[in-house]
C-alpha cells in the first residue's frame, strides 16, 4: 500500500451530472453547501453546473465568486459553438464566459452517428466547432477540459473519426482530454484496448468520465487510470442519470489504498464517510446502507460466526480497516445473531451483559419475538439500548401516560376558500406523582401530540428543547392489509452533539410514532441524567 | 453480440449469503417463492440455506422436495469438518446429509491466518478437514462444490498454502472449486494475476464468488470468467452481508449481452427486470432505482437535451435496449425538463398535447411549482395523469368532500392490563346531488379514513373493491421542522392488472395521505370509465 505515486486530480460532477438523477434536486444554496464540503475534502476540480442551460446555475457562479476556496477550482460546464454561428456569438458560449470560471468544460462530438443524426450537420463543422470552441477559451486565459461525449462508442464505430475529434481539441490547445463513456455500457477489457491506442496518439493528459450502466463505472475508472488517465470524473455516491455516475467514494479509496495512486491526503480521506452522508442529506436522498466504503453496513456483521471472528480479529472479515475512511465497525442484533452479538452491543453501550447468562438468552429470544413481530434493531439503536437497560432493572421510563386523544377536522372551502385543516391532541400524563393534563395543535397529528408531549414535560425536563427530529420514516411492512397494514415508524434525532435512532411499531400510526417518539425523548432524558 | 459462446454456470446464494445483508430476512415461504421464480428464470443452482446453522434452512430443505422445479438444482451450504470431528459424526456434516440436496457447498479454510486464528489448528489437519468433508460427499453421490473461503487474501499470504488447499479439494474429487473473495477487497487485476496462474495448477473447473466492498464485485465476476471460471456465485440484486454480493442482475446481462458467454436463454432474460423486483418485493427491500439494467431509472431520461434526441433514436443515450431485460424506456418530468418531456408524457397517457401550445407553458410552469412545494411527479405517474387530464378539461373528480374529521384515542392500561386504541374517521361528501355521511373505524386513522371513505362510495361505484393499496411511503421534506415538517406521502395502488402511483404533499400526514388516496381512487374510477 503506497499512497504516494501518481497524483490523480479528482473532478467532480455531482452539482451538474448528479442533478441528473432521479430524484437529485439542488437549490442554489444547496450547491453552495456542497461545494464547500469538496473543497475541504480536496477535491481539484469541482464542475458547478450548466450556465447556459439554467439561471439557478448562472446565480451558483455569481455566488461562488463570493466564497473563499482552499483549494478546488470551479469548472464550468457547457457545449461547444452551435452549428453555424460564430463562437463568439453563439449564447451558450457566452453564458460560459460569463460564468467566470477558472475552468471551463467543453463538450463535443466523437460519434460520427451523433453528429449527423443529433446535430445534423457534417462532420467537418463538428471538428471546426470544437477547435472554435476550445480555442475560443484557451486565447481568453482559461484552463479548458474537453469532454469528448460518447468517446468510446464512438470509437467503435468509427475510430479514425473519434481520433480526429481529439486531435481538434488537443492542437486548439486543450488542457485535458477527457473519455467519457456517456451511455455507461463499455467493458474495462475495452477502455484497456482503447486507452492503448490513444495514449501512442495523444500527448494531452487524459481523463476519465463513466456511468454506471453496466455496474462498471468504478472498475471503468480504476482502468482508465491504470492505462495513464490522470484525472478521473465523478460525483458524491455515484448520483447521476440512469444508473449514476462513477462513485467518486469508491474511486478515491480504491486508487489509494488498493492501488499506487494517490488523489487525497491521507486525512482527507477520513472524512469521506461524512462528505458521503452530508452530501445525501442535502440532496435529500436516502443513504444506501449497503454502500461500499462509506455505507453503515460496509463494516457491518450480522452472521454468528463473523461476528466471533471480528472479535477475535477484524482482518478475519474486513478487507480494510474501517477509519481510514472515516467509517466504522457496527455489529447487528437480528434473529440470525447469538449471544455473541448482544454482548457486543452491550459492551457498545457500556453494559456487562454476559455472553452465557440466563438474562442473555431471554434478551435473544425477546429481540427475535420483537422482530418477528416487525421490530427492527439494525436502524434504531437507541431502542435497542433501551430494552437492553430496562432488561437490567434500569427504567429509562421518565413519565407514564394516562391518557392520550387526537382530533383531526378537515372542512374544504368547495366555494374556492381556504380548506381548514385543524390537528389537536389532549394528553395526560403522570411523572412522579405530579399529574399534568394539557393540550397542543400540530401542523398534523403527530406533530399535535409531539407539542402536547413536550408541552407536558418540558417543565419537569427543560434539556427536551435541545433535541429535536432530523427524520421520520414510516415502512408498510405488508402491502396487503393495504392502510391497515402494521408500519414501522423509525425517528432520527439529534441534539448538538449526537443523532440517535428509535423505533415503534403498529397498525396505527400514530402508535407506532409515539412508541419511537417516547423511546427517543426517553433515550436523550437517560444520557443527560 | 453472439449469444452462443461457453455456457457460464449461475449459482444463486440470495437465500442464504444473501440473507446476510442488513435489513434482509426471509421466511421459509419466502424462500420457497423466491426459488420457484429463479428455477423459473433458468438459475442452474440455487443455494438454500446453512442447515447446520437454524432450523428455518432445515424445514426449506425437506418443503423443496416436494416441489416441481423446472431445471434448478438445490444445493445446501455448511462447512467443512470441524477441527479434531470425524466427518461421519460431525453435526454439521450430518445436517448437510439430511438436507437430502443433489449438490452439496463446502466452505474451507485458504489463508493461513485464518487456520490458525479463527480455527486454531495446524495448517496440516486443515488439509485434512477439506480433504475429509468433500471426499465424504462425494462418496454419498453428491454434486460437491467446493468454496475456498478468502482464496485471494489467503493466496496474496501464503500462496503455496493457498493452492494446496484447493488441490486437496480437487483430488478429493470436487467438482467444482470456487474462489471467494470472502472480505471483498480483491481488484479485477489481481483476479487476472491469480486465475492465469491456477488455470495451469487445476483441472477441477473454476467458480467466482466475488463480494462488493470495492464496487467491483460484477467486474472481478466477469474477470474471472474472461480468464477461464466457469460459475459465477452471486444473489439477485446484490443482497448480501456489509456491501453485498456479486449482483446476478447485473452480471448476466453483462455475460450475455456484451460479452461471448450465455447463461440464459434470451426468452428468459426478458424476465430479469420482474424477478430483480419481484425478490425486492418478497424481501421487503425498497427496490434501488438506479440500479443498472433493472432499476426504474436504468433507461430513464431528465435533461431536455437527452430527452429531444431520445426522441429522434434511443440509440442516442441508451448503451441496449431495455426491452432485451424486460425493462422499459421512461422519460421524467421534472424542473430540469422542458415541453419536450410534458408531450413525451402525455403521449405515453394517450393524451394530445403540443409541445410548444400556451396550455404546455402552463403545466410546465404549474409542474415546477408543484415541485418546488415539495411533489414529486417522477414517482407519482398517476398524480401526473390526472394533472394533466384536468388541465385539459376532464375533471377526473367522482366525489367531493364537505367534512372529515378524525379522532384517535389511546388509553394505556397501566395496571397491566389491554392499551386501548381506537380511531375513528367521520366523513362527509357528495356524488352528484347526492350527500353520504358515514363513520368507520379503522387500525390507524389513515386507515380510519380509507374505511370511511370506501363505505360512503362503494354504493356508487362498487369496482372500487377491486383496487388495494401496496405500498405507502412517507418521507419527512425538511427534518429541521421535526414532526411539523412537511411531508410527501406516495401511496402505490393495484388491481389484478395494473399499480399506479399518486402522491400528496403537507405538513398533515393526513391530509398528505388524503390527497395521494383520493388521486389512487379517481385516476382508478377514469381508468374504469
Amino acid at each position: 500500500m503506497r499512497c504516494f505515486g501518481d497524483l490523480v486530480y479528482l473532478y467532480d460532477t455531482t452539482l451538474r451530472d448528479g442533478t441528473q438523477g432521479e430524484g437529485v434536486s439542488l437549490t442554489v444554496e444547496d450547491k453552495l453547501k456542497i461545494t464547500k464540503k469538496l473543497d475541504e475534502l480536496g477535491v481539484h476540480y469541482i464542475e458547478g453546473g450548466w450556465p447556459g442551460s439554467n439561471p439557478k446555475d448562472l446565480e451558483f457562479f455569481q455566488r461562488i465568486q463570493e466564497e473563499p476556496l482552499k483549494q478546488a477550482k470551479i469548472s464550468a460546464f457547457g457545449s461547444t459553438r452551435r452549428v453555424g454561428t460564430r463562437t463568439e456569438d453563439d449564447t451558450n458560449i457566452k453564458a460560459l464566459l460569463e460564468a467566470e470560471t477558472p475552468v471551463v468544460a467543453i463538450f463535443g462530438k466523437s460519434w460520427d452517428f451523433h453528429v449527423t443524426t443529433a446535430l445534423k450537420t457534417t462532420l467537418q463543422e463538428n471538428i471546426n466547432m470544437i477547435w472554435d470552441s476550445v480555442h475560443f477559451f484557451k486565447e481568453q486565459g482559461r484552463e479548458v477540459i474537453y469532454d469528448a461525449e460518447h468517446f468510446f462508442d464512438g470509437y467503435k464505430a468509427n475510430p479514425a473519426y473519434a481520433l480526429k475529434t481529439l486531435k481538434a481539441a488537443s492542437k486548439a490547445g486543450a488542457d485535458w482530454i477527457v473519455l467519457c463513456d456517456t451511455n455507461g455500457g463499455t467493458l474495462p477489457q475495452e477502455i484497456e484496448q482503447v486507452l492503448t491506442v490513444l495514449r501512442k496518439e495523444i500527448t494531452t493528459p487524459l481523463g476519465i468520465h463513466a456511468h454506471n450502466d453496466g455496474e462498471l463505472a468504478v472498475a471503468n475508472s480504476l482502468m482508465a487510470v491504470r492505462c495513464g488517465a490522470r484525472q478521473v470524473q465523478g460525483t458524491v455516491n455515484g448520483f447521476g442519470e440512469r444508473c449514476g455516475n462513477a462513485n467518486i467514494c469508491s474511486v478515491i479509496p480504491n486508487l489509494q489504498l488498493k492501488m499506487e495512486f494517490r488523489s487525497l491526503d491521507s486525512d482527507s480521506l477520513r472524512q469521506l464517510t461524512e462528505v458521503s452522508r452530508y452530501v445525501s442529506e442535502i440532496a435529500n436522498m436516502t443513504p444506501l446502507s449497503s454502500q461500499p466504503f462509506v455505507g453503515s453496513s460496509a463494516f457491518t456483521h450480522k452472521g454468528g460466526i463473523h461476528v466471533n471472528a471480528i472479535l477475535k480479529d477484524p482482518c478475519t472479515y474486513e478487507h480494510m480497516a474501517p477509519e481510514l475512511v472515516g467509517n466504522k465497525r457496527r455489529v447487528l442484533v437480528s434473529e440470525l445473531a447469538g449471544a455473541s452479538n448482544i454482548s457486543f452491543k452491550a459492551r457498545e453501550f457500556g453494559l456487562d451483559i454476559l455472553k452465557d447468562s440466563e438474562s442473555t438468552r431471554r434478551l435473544s429470544s425477546e429481540i427475535k419475538e420483537l422482530e418477528y413481530r416487525g421490530y427492527q434493531f439494525e436502524g434504531a439503536e437507541a431502542s435497542l439500548e433501551l430494552l437492553l437497560r430496562r432488561s437490567m432493572g434500569q427504567s429509562g421510563e421518565f413519565f407514564n401516560l394516562e391518557s392520550l386523544k387526537i382530533l383531526v377536522e378537515k372542512r374544504p372551502d368547495n366555494g374556492g376558500g381556504v380548506e381548514i385543516i385543524n390537528s389537536e391532541a389532549t394528553i395526560k400524563l403522570r411523572v412522579g406523582d405530579q399529574v399534568m393534563h394539557t393540550a397542543a395543535e400540530g401542523e398534523g397529528p403527530v406533530n399535535a401530540v409531539d407539542n402536547a408531549l413536550r408541552k407536558a414535560l418540558e417543565g419537569f425536563y427543560p434539556a427536551l428543547k435541545e433535541m429535536h427530529l432530523v427524520d421520520y420514516k414510516v415502512r408498510v411492512l405488508d402491502g396487503k392489509d393495504g392502510t391497515g397494514a402494521k408500519v414501522r415508524v423509525l425517528i432520527e434525532s439529534a441534539d448538538s452533539t449526537e443523532t440517535w435512532s428509535t423505533v415503534g411499531v403498529s397498525e396505527n400510526i400514530i402508535e407506532a410514532s409515539w412508541q419511537a417518539l417516547t423511546d427517543s425523548m426517553n433515550y436523550f432524558l437517560m444520557r443527560r441524567q
